[in-house]
């Protein structure tokens, strides 16, 4: 199969046409939560960015195994070497076992997700799941010759893996390794490894360390950038189509991960790295220790003093859209409000559209055009506000029809549906807003046409004190009458 | 702390009072699903029987450590040593990664225990999650004593076992093992075990066999029940209080899981062992060959042609908490009806009790001795029949107190909705069905409001036709109207 879709590598550093290993399948690995806290709305950009970008391979026919990781063990803080494991850490002060709090933000993880509407991932390893396999693949790295034990640790080799392979450890995050030895302060030399720039596969734990396993060289566990390794060749091959995660993540994480990959099997892992960009609030850095945070929860409740009011997931997420996801996105509460008139209008114009009557000719609007401008945008490296403004042009000529300004066709109608409802619902992934209960609609319905009903017979016997008594108090309730030759109709205002 | 709960032990096959080894923390281990199709509407019952024993736990102020484990490998067909691993097996139909298959149906399990408004337990460990820990049990098995290699497999000795720890084997389920070894057949002598009550600690991976790990012995995978007795003394140690499950459990899988236990450590892990009963369908058991099911997700629906309706997850919920958790439960539309009926009288009871005008005393009601019976129940091993018996002495209590037969005073109504919300919704875990969106409640009493406006105009100048046809009106909407002394109010029917 062929499709005209392009992709940014971040390893060429340049937009590649996208041709997969062994079309249509398509593997495609994200580097999943650390689930040692609530999940961050910078990762959630990611996980929604990412979500799109599993739905439009699936709108062109692909068919995806899409893997996302749990970190639930071996993630210590600032991703060194040294210091406590963060589930650990933060399970001695909550004074509970750790897997319980691998449950409580597990939990909270999907629950959020699911309020983005994101879909779930094929298969959600995690990194405690797979010890095993993470022990062989130490072994084999150590059998290669890149990694050496001291004192029941085992390190990566960095510079006999850079020997072997052309100097290619940096080659992802473009550092070198002489300014990465002069970034490094080795603590009065103490440090068990040959080369600061060595990184940690499997660490003996301390008597301290709560999540502990057997293997060959200690009791221990395994670093961190070892189980993305192991799970993505596990289930998607020593070599596949797309690696994913926040630009964040390219060093030391996913700079680790290929040289760990090519040092056990001598393929590189990955044939296209994609990385989504940051997401800032108010203009700043998101951080705990400054107080500028906003957590997911506190978006839909609008229990934060740096909002206006409560958003709903799927108004964020249309924000969210309005950037593209290699573009850094600064979230505040009026962009926010923006979004929600965006999202709003857009709805509005679907609405529009299925009552449109239809007229004999189109006028005003190239339906084919429109929709290759559409695919051009998402097969343009998933430019998603890109699409959003073809999008909108279909909103106003929605709105053009509507006003007697334009006219559609019945079959470019039907096709304009389905388009519509192919970018907004499908790949975006927005939904329409909760409806309300069916089973009131229709007693709103009822009452309303009791009420209509009445309002004729007052008119009819020019009770217009009456009538006029029943247009106020409806106007009370925000419903508007509207009177026709059909007849009268009503509108919540 | 001390409570009068008393709970059955399928151990002494007795209720015995209820004694934390160290409380106020109790430890509760219940046997989750294999996750290798759609959750069945029987495992549903034990997971919501034990969700109403960690409620009520919590709700006498234990501090409840509850694990309830996913079993995603190692359960292989007919619970015996031979023949393909589920999960595997449905990999292969349906030719997908068996952990694609895991992800499937445990997001399908999650979705329907949220429905049923079962709290999630505070660790939800895989058996994949502790393969090293389960290669760490073996080796101690081994080392004591109870557990031969043979081909790269390892079996549980169970007549060895048997004799150091005076016939134990058996004594939760009741069997013997003359009787085992008449019931069992050596297929020609070809298994590897030294008798055919052993049972497999570890298996050799047949060159198909998809889900296989590095062990001392072989590549290859654990026995089924060695996951649960692994992760029960990770979480809970070596000795805890309760151990839930089907009574289809009993044996092999608890029986195998005490000896496992006490093979490794000597000591009993269990204190209180707890088995719900069955569930059948129209007066039959449940089964996929005969057609005799019904998924969780049809009983929302009624998408099944055993159904009359579709009933809400809390209405089944409701229908299950009126058997005891000890007795066999028959399902049908019925008797789903019924319980629909009580459950709706219930929770017009409570909305009734809010508005009940408090009187200077309370008559006909002993507020004292009704709160002492409900509790009686549930300490009589969670007897929930008898608690909703009691509950609906309240409700027929409110009904006189609304119809003026009987009163309660200001401080009894307070106390009562207190309990009621208790027992209701904390204990029993029901839920008011899905409130309709407040704002169109609004709408519906704004429009009524001028509807019964409108109809006083109409008979105040004697306008009976209107004031006829608007009650027409009305009642085709399933409204009733009241008129009274006060004015004119208005009910659903």
């Amino acid at each position: 199969m062929d499709t005209n879709l392009h992709v940014y590598n971040s390893l060429s550093a340049k937009k590649e046409k996208f041709e997969p290993i062994k079309a249509p399948f398509v593997g495609m690995y994200v580097c999943g939560p650390t689930v040692y806290s609530y999940v961050h709305l910078g990762n959630c950009r990611t996980f929604i960015s990412f979500d799109l970008i599993y739905r439009y391979l699936l709108h062109l026919g692909y068919k995806v195994r899409y893997v996302r990781n749990i970190t639930d063990a071996g993630h210590l803080e600032n991703d060194a070497d040294e210091g406590e494991d963060k589930i650990s850490k933060k399970a001695r002060l909550e004074a509970v076992e750790p897997m319980e709090i691998v449950q409580k933000y597990t939990l909270d993880f999907h629950e959020v997700l699911d309020k983005f509407n994101n879909l779930p991932p094929n298969i959600e390893p995690t990194a405690t799941g797979h010890i095993v396999e993470q022990i062989d693949m130490i072994q084999d790295i150590i059998n290669e010759g890149f990694a050496y034990e001291v004192n029941g640790s085992v390190y990566f080799d960095v510079e006999t893996y850079n020997a072997k392979f052309g100097n290619e450890y940096g080659k992802l995050s473009g550092r070198k390794i002489d300014e990465l030895m002069a970034g490094t302060r080795d603590l009065d030399g103490q440090s068990e490894k040959r080369s600061p720039v060595d990184f940690a596969l499997w660490k003996k734990a301390s008597p301290t360390h709560i999540m502990r396993w057997n293997s060959p060289w200690s009791v221990g566990f395994p670093g961190w950038h070892l189980e993305c390794s192991v799970m993505s060749s596990k289930y998607l091959g020593d070599s596949f189509d797309i690696h994913g995660g926040g630009m964040d993540l390219k060093f030391p994480h996913h700079e680790c991960e290929i040289a760990q990959c090519k040092a056990a099997n001598h393929q590189d892992p990955v044939k296209y790295w994609m990385h989504t960009n940051m997401l800032t609030l108010n203009g700043a850095r998101m951080s705990k220790s400054t107080g500028n945070t906003l957590l997911p929860n506190e978006l839909f409740t609008g229990n934060n003093d740096k909002l206006e009011k409560a958003f709903s997931p799927i108004v964020v997420r249309f924000f969210m859209m309005q950037a593209h996801y290699r573009s850094p996105l600064d979230f505040s509460s009026d962009a926010l409000m923006a979004a929600e008139k965006g999202y709003l209008r857009l709805m509005g114009a679907l609405n529009d559209l299925e009552e449109l009557k239809p007229a004999e000719t189109t006028t005003a609007f190239d339906l084919e055009e429109w929709k290759s401008k559409c695919y051009a945008a998402m097969d343009d490296d998933f430019n998603t506000p890109i699409l959003i403004a073809h999008l909108f042009e279909a909103v106003k000529f929605i709105k053009a029809a509507k006003d007697g300004k334009a006219s559609i066709a019945a079959t470019d109608k039907a096709a304009l549906q389905e388009l519509l409802n192919a970018f907004v619902f499908d790949i975006l992934g927005l939904e329409k807003e909760e409806q309300q209960a069916s089973g009131d609609d229709e007693l709103v319905d009822g009452l309303m046409k009791t009420i209509i009903d009445l309002r004729l017979d007052a008119r009819q016997r020019k009770d217009y004190a009456t009538s006029d008594r029943i247009r106020d108090h409806l106007q009370n309730l925000n419903i508007v009458l509207k009177d026709s030759k059909e007849g009268t109709s009503w509108e919540k205002e």
